[in-house]
């Protein structure tokens, strides 16, 4: 494409940019205005395809401000991606794909985008499943300098250092401008200096002359490291009294506004067409994009564990296991693979894991890249990092709807000595806030084996939460294995552990062994009490519950009470109009002490004894 | 003190901490070792008062890895801030206050620290508390190198430069060892040329060398910039079969390797006596640590809100009416000053706002920081910054028992055409998971302006919520201002906005408007709909509810409807052993599209409209 025809392209895409946001009369023109010569640039140079936009030797190019999506889509629309007469009457309008934010799905569109800081960690993910993959394709990440203070960007280009990405590229659309003010003044970041510090190659240009743009993208391209190309850019670029004011960042303009800019550029003022189809727009959700893809994987033969074993042993080993039947299982750590046992697949299969260190952020926005580019992709941490750490990360992978196995480990007080800090307490109650994402609690080694399998063979969003100490394999009354090899794990469904009358048990995860033994115990003293594990506590099973709940029920979980399976059961029981006779839940009420689990669990009342104690507490007058 | 001095001290601590590692089978010894000549000269050089621990004028020292509390309860005790022996015997035991993870509260012990990466942060805060407060304290923090990875170091690290902390000083204890194996090789980070780009001034010293840590000490002190010094060290440093193994960093040394390692040291091995004491110690939470301080300020004159304003404005004017009234009271800023509504703080009070660009991490945490060092400190952000994005911080800050104050403005769908990533959902349900943390969510400007003064003259963390869009302060049925004059704010009061006897609409926040205007046309039509404006829904007042909760009840929400209002109200009748005739709970239930808010509360069924529909349906058969 010749620079003359890259000119009048980017000429058109900022006359559509000014007319969307002023026909929506929201939006953000000013970066949009300072980005789109990168925009135009890029797109023609990359190898990408309007007519197979999903064709997977495509670059990849993510825009990680999303809110420059005026600039975005009209460069879709300029290169036959998508429909512009679609684009500028429908921007932000609820019946149209062409949300406040870029989406991803939209033809071109990579990454869903908006809270800054996350884009390069996506791209990161993607450079690093190109290599998986053995591909060729290259991977584009155009970032503004305002979200280039946020921690995660270092995070990420570090990481790519350490990958040696050399197929990836960042553009910086350095405008100096973000919303109060100049982003030399507000919090000062020295670019250059920074990159060189990471291991980057830094290329400076004018980010609105085309020549030096096509010719930083070619060197970026060939050399052998990752490459920033430090674009110098004016907000507003193209209007004369737009450029370098920060008023126009998120503002569009007025109509008398609009005229002026659409003059100057020489392009014909149609706006009232487009404002009359945006009228007759229906004011429905616009149709959700589908983004799954048929995930093909062989989850092999279960492991049976009779003897005495952690939950994470049999998570890293049957991490393991489907690394070594699949090529499309990949594992992040964070500096703890002895601790959530990615030893073992560190060990059997280690061009499998990826290890980002103390790097929590980086680490979840690239493990979700990472399962959208094809891979089954175990994110693993302690709960406290990688459920409360990484808390807005998984709303973004959410968002995305990725295919994202998050698995922690050292959740609640079984944790023990090492104290408050590091008690995951919110393993079922945050994911809550991450619409799709499911969470599973398995309760022994031969659950979580099977869980780990299951998860893996379904696309889509799991939390899979498990304590730190070893535990006996949980078996039925009669001594045999409960989740033995005829055991098929169901989603939402509740297992009834032991059969009672009198009363039920209902918890989770880690009080499960001294549940039983306080039942076996009551049993013993004439107390006949039922136990139920929920390993499913966002979908609770209400058949099983609905038998088990017109008597007298014990909640127990080492979880923060005020938001856990309590709450969750007394709002389940409520809506199905069940009001037992009597209801108690015991959980972590307070942060809690440091000390050896055997003795936190008696402190809140969730030891044998204590188990024990609330049961009868059930049945006083 | 002599260098012969600090190495006797040094040697000593050496025993305690693989003695009380050892007395406690638990902890992290390897850290401890190389740390500890840093740390026992710091205490030497810094202006620290063993027996006056809290005197203001003292220098601050945080240890940003909080693990390493074997080396800081052992120098804490060589100088007298606290008992040896029952650190020795109580380490890591519930009854003791010498817990896994060193907490701020005890003598010489400034910020609860354990997870990775926030120390620096909490450091920057506590220096700008001293530029605020014209003292000349400096400030310390100790660091790991395995931690310098996080990317909110960087952000402390600019905001450092930018406030042109000369009073700030970071060490960095450089052992090039982490739980996975070298530094060097599971994530590079070039802190010089990284502590360099940040405009910091650099010195490398051997970390055990006495004399070298002293100049380093005394060349940052004085100098005119905040300075790190990288000291090289050996993990395990001191004995033999320990140095530079990580196998070290969290396992103790059993009996066998004790004794070797105590005798190398030429130190007595005592234990027995220790294990004796730690035998003999009760089962119990040991005492809290009093954290609170008195909160002295004058919350001036409330303002009546008359004419259609949003609730930012008066978030905003009564933060600027606070500062000026009082010199304790400063807020933070993430770029968002014009939308949060500190730019009249701003124009107002210049010197107390702090401007941190977009890096929220860092922000939230200098935040708490700031807090405790006796200002009355708001955080104010977008709600998914503000609460989402920071969602550890907060809990680092609950579990420091900061003064802080969130307030978080363009809440739930009421922000419109941003979309989906900018739709702060959770904002009622994340803050369960800080203990302590309360939340309110004021209706109107009016309310907005008596919650403010409230929280501000109260100490503890508070999370104020509100919307974005502008209304009409909240009217009487007689035309009057509701939260007039005579209105005192009282936590967890439910106002009742309208009376009725056929059923109840509760709610909160933004959709008061839209609910006052059904409920009025209901009763025209003869349906007697009462209106509930719940503030503090984390503590619902069962009074007002069981007066209104036998007939039919709605409850409406501009939040996550999985976790928010409604199930809160169904687990709080559930335990108030209330089921009303008729339930209904209408709110967020998916990610919402990018829209005009009016739409979106029109799609979700939250406009006059849709709440009219969702009445008649509790009244259908």
């Amino acid at each position: 494409m010749t620079i003359e025809h890259l000119k009048e392209l980017a000429t058109n895409c900022r006359g559509d940019i000014l007319k969307m946001t002023s026909v929506a009369n929201s939006g953000h023109p000013g970066g949009s205005m300072s980005s789109i010569d990168l925009l135009v640039t890029l797109y023609s140079f990359a190898n990408v395809f309007p007519n197979d936009p999903w064709n997977e030797n495509r670059d990849r190019i993510i825009i990680s401000h999303g809110h420059i999506s005026p600039a975005v889509y009209s460069t879709l629309a300029a290169y036959g991606f998508v429909d512009r007469e679609k684009v500028i009457s429908g921007f932000r309008h609820p019946s149209s794909i062409f949300e406040g934010h870029i989406t991803r799905g939209i033809p071109g569109v990579e990454w869903t985008t908006g809270n800054l800081g996350q884009g390069l960690s996506a791209g990161v993910g993607m450079a690093l499943a190109a290599k998986f993959k053995n591909k060729d394709y290259h991977v584009y990440v155009l970032m503004s300098d305002g979200e280039s203070a946020k921690g995660q960007v270092t995070e990420a280009r570090r990481t790519a250092s350490k990958y040696k990405l050399n197929n990836l590229t960042v553009i910086v659309d350095y405008n100096d401008i973000q919303i109060s003010g100049r982003a030399k003044d507000i919090m000062y970041v020295d670019l250059k200096k920074e990159y060189e510090a990471a291991g980057w190659k830094t290329i400076e240009i004018d980010g609105h002359d085309y020549e030096q743009i096509l010719s930083a993208l070619k060197i970026a391209k060939k050399d052998n490291s990752p490459t920033v190309i430090i674009a110098h850019t004016i907000i507003g670029k193209g209007v004369s009294f737009m450029e370098d004011k920060p008023d126009y960042h998120g503002k569009p303009l007025n109509r008398e506004e609009l005229e002026h800019a659409l003059n100057e550029l020489n392009i014909e003022n149609d706006i009232e067409k487009f404002i009359k189809i945006r009228d007759s727009l229906p004011i429905v959700e616009h149709e959700k994009i589908k983004l799954e893809y048929d995930v093909k994987i062989n989850t092999g033969k279960p492991r049976i564990y009779t003897e005495k074993t952690d939950n994470r042993t049999a998570l890293g080993r049957a991490i393991a296991d489907l690394a070594i039947n699949n090529n499309n299982v990949v594992a992040v750590d964070c500096d703890l693979k002895g601790s959530v046992k990615l030893n073992i697949l560190d060990k059997e299969r280690p061009d499998r894991i990826i290890e980002i260190g103390v790097q929590e952020h980086n680490a979840a926005a690239l493990a979700g890249a990472l399962s959208v580019e094809g891979f089954v992709t175990f994110f693993a941490d302690f709960g406290v990092f990688g459920i409360d750490e990484t808390f807005n990360q998984h709303r973004l992978n959410a968002i995305n709807h990725t295919n994202l196995k998050v698995v922690v480990t050292h959740c609640g007080i079984d944790v023990g000595e090492d104290g408050k800090t590091h008690h995951a307490l919110n393993y079922i109650s945050a994911p809550t806030s991450w619409f799709g994402f499911k969470v599973i609690v398995p309760v022994d080694p031969n659950q979580t084996d099977r869980v780990v399998r299951y998860v893996a063979s379904r696309y889509g969003n799991f939390v899979v939460a498990m304590g730190r100490s070893k535990l006996e394999p949980i078996k039925k009354e009669d001594g045999t294995i409960f989740f033995d090899e005829n055991y098929e794990f169901k989603y939402g469904k509740i297992d009834v552990l032991r059969e009672g009358n009198d009363a039920v048990i209902i918890t989770m995860g880690s009080i499960i062994p001294h549940a039983i033994k306080a039942v076996d115990e009551l049993k013993r003293e004439g107390i006949d009490v039922a136990l139920l594990n929920v390993s499913c506590p966002l979908d609770l099973d209400e058949e099983t519950l609905a038998r088990y709940s017109r008597t007298k029920i014990l909640v127990l979980e080492d979880h923060n009470v005020f938001n856990g399976l309590g709450k969750m059961i007394e709002a389940k029981l409520f809506e199905m109009r069940i009001l037992p006779e009597k209801f108690l839940k015991v959980g972590i009420d307070r942060f809690p002490v440091s000390g050896d689990y055997k003795y936190l669990f008696k402190l809140f009342g969730l030891d044998k004894e204590g188990i024990i104690k609330n049961i009868k507490i059930l049945f006083e007058e």
